[in-house]
């Protein structure tokens, strides 16, 4: 049985651990097969093939012991998301083996008990079960995180016709996605919170409504974002620049180091790539660029 | 020149000092004439006459000291909301002034404008510039307060069918709004902040999308209801209690002690009433009920 789960964005801005978008930028794809060895095989390239050390592995192995499922499974895995750049990559994985044991078991799970599968999933890649990637890796679209335990999951009715850019810095780093959990404050002002709390509610009504102002005054975050700038110091300029091509807004994809930008037609896009050009050259940092479109909706 | 402005109730749950709705409960009625003597008159039963204590006072000397009107003003107010109960009496008396100096003295003012000095006059009553209140008092409907400094306002298409009920108890307290202001914590948990956007979310998804369980969902409160329980004991067990009886959800007006009660045709109308009766009685408070409607818009 094949599956597979597309790149995502989480956070959106102020949706920290709540927000996420699916968009067709990249794919994982998964073939779940049952093997009549005992266990779990894991084959694929660049990627950990002991199981406990893989989402699909680790996701793959809670639904085998919490279904009863005797048999053995062999998992192969053909990366498509590139890993440690905010594109959802671990969970994507995940997603796509849940999804195909789900079809292989027959085993009828609802989509939020696959993202609960999927989320566990992710503790093999950053040390905690994040369920905002993998929400969107069943979903589709955008979903909001209603509630981590137990899952509740919401996919947003978007009304806002938008394209996607993405840039992605050649930066890699170990540990990433654990050291940007890092450095997230432990508190914050009540002050920090209402600031967070106006933008995340104008970005949700203008996305909703397909209000591209709401959108650009709610996709800012003072609090994740600003606590982890140093982990990508082109971001604010990169911002300014394509919101002067008039932008719809641009974000942090996940911990970074990928930036999204959202446009559409009222934006400059030549002024937006020389504009991402002329910043990334002066913080002397490669990137590629990915045009996307929001991946809407899986068929199962 | 004569402007009425209506009830509201700030917070709505998860919207701290960033969403208000208003209802046709109560209004006020603002007479506003020119006088020739110089300085501010203020008329009415049962408020402070002194304009520099009265909200619609403030407002309005705010307003001619701006706009450079050298002529007195002579303002009658007449009180139809409660004050001290969390129905935005203090900030209805403001929006009613600005909305009728405005017309009197034809100054086209844009909403967010109006909305700007009757929050100034919210000082005279509370010590602070608050605008959620004053927001539903000059927009009508639910509000969305995008930003404090400058005043940015969005209304909410809402697209949930519901009434309301009032349950507002004999409570009185001295200084209740600053009293109130005080519980709230200055600091919050990463974790605090991460529930209280999830509920959010769904609160304002589920108003515009018209999904009752979402707004069933949101609105609720882990940090401002909290921290004041003590000023509202009754609150947790009188919400039980009308969930039990299917009403869409419940919350506490602004600083309290009403508690807003929205229910529609799937609610046992007289379960409810039952449950508040049982639960006000178990208290030994007594109380008024209020039923209400949405204030969609004033016409100005």
């Amino acid at each position: 049985m094949i599956a597979i789960s597309y790149s995502s964005s989480a956070n959106l801005g102020p949706g920290y651990d709540i927000l996420s978008m699916g968009h067709d930028a990249f794919y994982d794809e998964v073939e779940v097969l049952e093997d009549h060895s005992n266990g779990i095989r894991i084959s694929g390239d660049g990627i950990p093939l002991d199981y406990k050390k893989n989402t699909a592995g680790l996701s793959a192995s809670m639904i085998l012991n919490d279904y009863g499922i005797k048999t053995g499974i062999k998992i192969n895995i053909k990366k498509g998301i590139p890993a440690g750049l905010g594109l959802g990559s671990s969970g994507a994985s995940a997603a796509a083996a849940v999804r195909a044991i789900n079809k292989l078991f027959n085993l009828g799970m609802s989509h939020d008990e696959m993202v609960h599968y999927s989320m566990h999933g992710e503790i093999a890649a950053c040390g905690s079960a994040h369920p905002d990637n993998v929400s969107s890796g069943i979903y589709g679209g955008i979903t909001l995180v209603q509630s981590k335990n137990p899952v509740k999951i919401k996919k947003l009715k978007i009304n806002l016709n938008f394209s996607i850019l993405l840039v992605i810095p050649e930066l890699f780093m170990e540990n990433k996605t654990m050291y940007a959990r890092s450095l997230v404050p432990s508190k914050i002002t009540m002050d920090e919170h209402i600031e967070s709390t106006q933008r995340l509610s104008s970005l949700i009504s203008g996305l909703i409504t397909g209000d591209r102002d709401l959108v650009s005054y709610g996709m800012n975050d003072n609090i994740v974002e600003r606590a982890r700038i140093k982990m990508f110091p082109y971001y604010y300029d990169l911002k300014r620049r394509v919101i002067e091509n008039n932008a719809i807004s641009a974000c942090i994809s996940g911990a970074g180091p990928t930036v999204l930008i959202l446009y559409d037609d009222k934006s400059d896009y030549n002024g937006i790539l020389r504009s991402v050009d002329d910043v990334m050259r002066s913080y002397n940092i490669k990137y590629i660029l990915k045009k996307s479109r929001i991946m809407e909706a899986y068929n199962d």
